[in-house]
């Protein structure tokens, strides 16, 4: 039989776990194509937000994952479409043709058509995102400690993070203990209780795919590390100078940061769903094209009348399914509908603080923590970056600190109506 | 007596040692103002630049390093000009009065006015630098294995540095390892033979500040690592496709670092001087304004008729000198001339290659390299940084490996002439 060319869309999660299961056979030939040349560990981004962790500790070259396999290649480009038809795809102006497609490409930020978002607001998708929201608070902070200006010193030290989902609750979190422990011992001109932080949640509580108790838990916990836990509150407008809310409230502010929700990578030549997530085969692959397979965030595929969740372990679990069900189609064995292993739900909030649910059992506190702690050194990619994160971690316990505050970009920060140069100047910088 | 105010313009070496003398005084207060948040460790930027360390372990937080002085702030802001007559420093648009003043802002890449370079070549002395030199080279080597066009991906392939100063020989070396060790495992699709790396320098050897010994030394070591070392070798122009040298020769490339030369850093309000470094008296003083003094790399005061070298260990000695002068006026003492310790010069080239030179005794080799090593740690700000960097070293020293080869941003390759999407597309992404 003719080696078959098996192409992977994607080198996060769900793109990486097909990746691994073909590439020990010898009939197939893989592709693997990304517009980054890593692959990310999406879920500690929000630490690289905060300065805590570096940019590439989360990040793993793709091609040292795959000198193991000899039959990958990896291919760095933008996917500008797809053909069914002719079965290959445009990457960058060139067609790459496939027997098999495997398509991993996951999901970006969604606005819901709200004014203002995409243009004022961070998203916390992306390496970069994470670097420009680390750049804007620090460029915040410095700007407040230059200005003689009560009111924009106050929107310059208010940070709001919209969406109570695990990424927002992992972010408001940690920035509290950002305030807490770096901002009051580097900015003697800034008093700790001036930094105002906010989560805004549409719904009326947090986490609230998690059990009612668990909302509490992490309401409570938030509050008391100084958050400011606005449930029931929709954002209706996002401006450079703040968030307007539904009930028509203004929140001065220069810094929002956008995790309420996502929308899967628009792909030309796949049919559309619901968020973006694209309807399958209980096979996971397109009715109309049963050799291409969608896994992971863009997966529509529902059981029980409900999609599935938006999470690594299911993207996991989705890729090796849909590399096997090729392969057991190579030896012209019936391909299987795919089974979910819910493994359970885990957020940090802070320091030996954390929440868990997992079968029915829920768990909270120091123990919760640990097993967070556990399970992400566990599963991020490559010895490398284990030690680092883990060494990161030690050191930031011991000495409260955060180290990686490094501005690459300094922001900077429009005034609302032009200012004239004549404000008392010397106010802000002489004492 | 009144408490005095001295403004430090600049948190490199020069500026840091000013502000360590004068932090533990009760009759000065201090004002640090730098446009960065950080201060960078330069002597190890090539390693960024090379993917061997992450960009944050060379950057201290200048805020971390004053939290023991309570006398002194810091101000992060673009100092646009002196005010000698009225004493102030104007900071993005906000005045910042001082009673003595250090200048210590450095030096900026310098291109001779050689045409292209500032378009062309990516110069190495910023944080910001060293990325975009590190997602240079690796969009060029991910764009030559997608290319079916045999001129553009020897292009591609091909590193130039200009320069054959100690920066110039550091970053082509560790360009040399990278190309053995790391390309070549990475990609398959190359044979490290076809990456061509090449030093550009017009003089008639490398490092020529050192011995002939010396120079000999470093071209056979960077010879042997595959280098092609190119002396009396001047740049005439550079273009987004290569080089052009004096003797009309032509050398295709898309990457040209520039590291030949340095002016300082323009200040208007202060006077001028040759390569932009500032005549002052031998208390490192202005003539003109004697509470104004310049050190480091921007000091243009002669010993013996010709000026001191820019590095580090000069910076720091007359940081420490003029804040010790000024020290010296408040009670009333008389000033000191500045007086130069040279404590000798080190370069490195690769792993257990190393050259260096203190008062006449020349040594290399394994020896000098485990010298640069302790030196470079030892003198890094920070024990999180210096741990950091050692496990990076320990690292790579065993497995050969520079873990941070993350593209942050893809950079495109320009065609020299318009290209059709006519070309045989299939042939570069199909095998």
């Amino acid at each position: 039989m003719k080696i078959q060319h098996v192409v992977v869309l994607g080198a996060g999660f769900g793109g990486l776990s097909a990746v691994q299961q073909l590439a020990r056979h010898r009939d197939v030939r893989v592709t693997l194509i990304d517009r980054n040349n890593y692959h990310l560990f999406q879920p500690l981004l929000y630490q690289v937000a905060i300065a805590g962790l570096e940019a590439p500790q989360i990040a793993w070259p793709v091609r040292a994952m795959l000198r193991r396999y000899p039959n990958t290649r990896f291919l760095m480009g933008d996917v500008q479409s797809i053909d069914l038809i002719d079965r290959r795809v445009w990457v960058d102006g060139k067609a790459v043709s496939y027997d098999h497609l495997i398509v991993a490409a996951g999901t970006t930020s969604h606005d819901y058509g709200i004014p203002g978002v995409r243009e004022n607001a961070i998203p916390l998708k992306s390496l970069a995102d994470a670097i420009r929201i680390r750049d804007r608070i620090f460029s915040a902070v410095e700007e407040a400690v230059r200005t003689a200006d009560e009111e924009r010193r106050r929107a310059l030290l208010t940070f709001v993070v919209v969406g109570g989902g695990p990424t927002g609750v992992e972010l408001i979190g940690a920035l509290a203990e950002l305030n807490q422990h770096v901002l009051a011992r580097d900015y003697p001109e800034i008093a700790p209780d001036e930094v105002q932080l906010v989560l805004l949640e549409a719904a009326e509580r947090p986490l609230n795919y998690l059990s009612p108790e668990a909302s509490e838990y992490t309401r409570q916990a938030l509050q008391k590390m100084g958050v400011r836990v606005m449930t029931s509150s929709a954002v209706s407008e996002v401006t450079p100078f703040g968030v307007y809310l539904q009930d028509g409230r203004f929140m001065p502010t220069y810094t929002v940061v956008w995790t309420a929700g996502v929308k899967g990578v628009p792909l030309p030549g796949l049919p559309s769903g619901r968020s973006g997530r694209i309807p399958t085969t209980e096979f996971l692959s397109l009715p109309e094209a049963p050799e291409v397979y969608i896994v992971g965030d863009l997966n529509g595929l529902e059981e029980n009348g409900s999609v599935f969740p938006q999470v690594a372990p299911l993207a996991k679990q989705q890729g090796a399914w849909a590399a096997r069900n090729i392969l057991r189609c190579l030896r012209g064995e019936r391909e299987l509908p795919f089974r979910y292993r819910d493994k359970g739900n885990l957020v940090t909030i802070g320091r030996n603080r954390a929440i868990g649910e997992v079968k029915g059992l829920r768990f909270s506190g120091t123990l919760a923590w640990l097993v967070w702690l556990a399970v992400h050194i566990y599963y991020l990619t490559g010895l490398r970056n284990r030690l680092m994160v883990l060494s990161n971690w030690i050191y930031s316990y011991f000495t409260y600190d955060f180290a990686v505050r490094v501005i690459h970009q300094r922001h900077q920060f429009a005034y609302p109506e032009s200012v004239t140069e004549s404000q008392p100047a010397e106010a802000a910088v002489s004492r």
